[in-house]
């Protein structure tokens, strides 16, 4: 039969970043295009011990139906956490999801209709692009700097367009350029919201994984009017198989989330809860955080110093704080697919900038991963990437002096 | 600030049924409202060895990232599963989902523009009407008989509905009535299918707990075009705390739900994956599913005689050969409402049947389970179900004398 999709379906099956990991997944291929987390840093022989308590002590009520706002031990853990944060919260404000792609979901199909606009950074996150897209919404992107979002642009987006639902943004570490919005940033930004009564969906999975600098705290910190829905998940601070996330946000909010929660999957996983409840009860969480943040500072510092020694020296490219990544910027009109085919033949990969815009491409820009990567590939591959832009620019300013 | 929601979000926040779960959930109250399977029946120990196994042997794994489309193994062991039902497929046409809930939506999210029509038997699941509401669908009921969605009607509202999208229907033990569709109903509900072009999703939660009667072969079964989306879940068979469910359908229907599933929640949670997956290669899950038929058999029979005894004789119940449910309908024009508080008075509460219904309620009807309870209890608490009726009967008899 012919099938009749709505009209919330890509018409293309493309999935071009996949086509891009599995290109990338060849063995020879030092691949920067990933977004993993080091999967040797797991905390394995805690959680296994944890599980067996779980199921020991409460394995029946674990392994039960449960309700759709979550598991209130977890939310307990998670109130300290926001408190650590500068955050002060209850668990009547937070509702568990499965994962943060499930929270921007649910909050895109909450306040998006059809032709409602919803502003971002340019680039950004491309799933949360894929969800706004779904829902219909009328996508807006701001310009960045290396602190974040452009204020006075972002003001003028606000204005140009009155049926603006939510500014969307990552503040911190920012997927994919790892970049910080600054702390007058994010008191502007709850100004211009103020000032429009528009929301702010203020997506937070990295902020955790802070290795230099100085804390800045969330935009909600900032939030009179609960204007700000706030998003973080365990998925780059324990283990992001679990699909475990969390939404806080005001109490009439979380009712809402937990109708719309109770139709997309009932709950989230309950044995998954109890077992992040459990280790976070056990252990302290924020020494795990210290190890990751060791080993991505010596990642991201080696990735770092490899670009300074191998790249052109035009080339620009993000001074990440924390997180898992960097922007890089090849100047002159490069084309991106093409030099992303010289890297394949040098053996490296990286995911191209395109599918992070929502609308005009910057060209020569793409996005590296390093935080599941050894100090030594990181360095080899960086040199092959360097070695790969050289030719890409070569080849590119002698076929514009044929022209 | 107030809040602008989309049209997806229900205007109000009761959660009728959760309202109901609350007053039945008074420890003096028997409920009969709730829809769980019985605890003491996981399988907590094999779950807790087959965990370990899973963190001894590939916990890194486990804990990563994974694919959308889910664990290739547990998809195999999923083909196994559907072929033991008579329906032959591969692991390229089962996409794992965040249980059956997650199923329905992402189904509903692919299928259903604003408008467009879903046929559902009345009264049916009343969480897949939400998501059907959610997305804007026109929701058409037909009315079924003890052998299902009677045919004759089903084929009049596809063809007075020619936008009408799919069928929705639950064709073993079905939630809420019991009630199973007869094999030449399942071949003719294909046939209409086949001539209107329309699909059908089969949502078949409890098809493996039959506990009487012979089986009959899935919808899927007899669909030689590929209309046919079908639904299951681990959440009856093995554990709902573990949110996993599957569908089953055509390949580049497959690749559809996996782009939409990558947005909805990226994958799956992969630990819970994996524990399924190792728990079926090292048990017979048939062997667990007989333990659980055989309690679910006695509970069924007890509640069954109990309603012998002491409904009025003019009460009509649904006779279900496997699954959770049985449904009533109390003669005459009885106010549910008022049914269920004279129950309340004598501590013993059900659902009533109006959250079930797409449009008219038929009065009188109500929802019980029998799953999660001992026997004495079902006894204890029919008996005075039976009480109460019979009060509610005769005052509302006399209501109508002195009218």
């Amino acid at each position: 039969m012919t099938y009749q999709f709505s009209d919330r379906v890509p018409e293309s099956d493309e999935d071009p970043v996949g086509n891009i990991l599995k290109v990338a997944g060849s063995p020879d291929v030092i691949s920067f295009a990933g977004g993993l987390p080091a999967p040797e840093l797991f905390p394995v022989a805690e959680l296994k011990r944890v599980t067996d308590e779980v199921y020991d002590e409460s394995g029946r009520q674990a392994l039960q139906y449960s309700t759709a706002i979550g598991y209130p031990q977890l939310r307990e853990q998670i109130v300290k956490r926001m408190a650590h944060q500068g955050v002060k919260t209850t668990i009547d404000n937070i509702m568990i999801s499965t994962g943060s792609q499930q929270s921007i979901d649910l909050t895109a199909k909450m306040f998006v209709n059809p032709g409602d606009t919803v502003i971002v950074e340019k680039p950004t996150y491309l799933c949360a692009l894929d969800v706004f897209r779904s829902y219909g919404a009328h996508i807006v992107g701001v310009d960045m700097d290396e602190n974040g979002m452009k204020i006075d642009q972002l003001e003028k987006a606000v204005a140009e367009n009155p049926n603006t639902k939510f500014i969307y943004t990552i503040p911190n570490f920012q997927n994919p350029t790892g970049r910080t919005m600054s702390a007058d940033r994010r008191e502007r930004m709850i100004e211009i919201a103020d000032n429009y009564d528009i929301m702010i969906v203020e997506d937070d999975p990295y902020g955790a994984i802070r290795f230099a600098g100085d804390d800045i705290e969330p935009i909600k910190f900032y939030d009179d009017h609960e204007r700000v829905i706030y998003l973080s998940t365990f998925s780059k601070i324990l283990a992001p198989g679990l699909r475990l996330g969390w939404i806080v946000a005001e109490k009439s909010l979380i009712k809402k989330f937990t109708l719309m929660k109770q139709s997309a999957d009932v709950h989230s996983d309950n044995l998954t809860q109890h077992i992040v409840a459990k280790f976070m009860s056990e252990y302290d969480i924020d020494d795990h955080i210290d190890k990751i943040k060791q080993v991505y500072r010596k990642r991201e510092r080696v990735m770092m110093n490899a670009i300074e020694a191998f790249f052109p020296k035009n080339v620009h490219y993000s001074h990440p704080e924390g997180g898992l990544f960097i922007w890089v910027e090849v100047p002159g009109d490069v084309d991106t697919k093409a030099l992303f085919d010289t890297c394949i033949k040098h053996n490296v990969a990286f995911v191209p900038g395109e599918p992070f815009y929502p609308d005009a491409v910057t060209p020569g820009t793409f996005r590296l991963n390093y935080s599941n990567m050894s100090e030594d590939h990181i360095k080899t591959g960086i040199k092959r990437l360097g070695d790969a832009i050289k030719e890409t620019i070569s080849e590119s300013v002698s076929s514009v002096s044929r022209n």
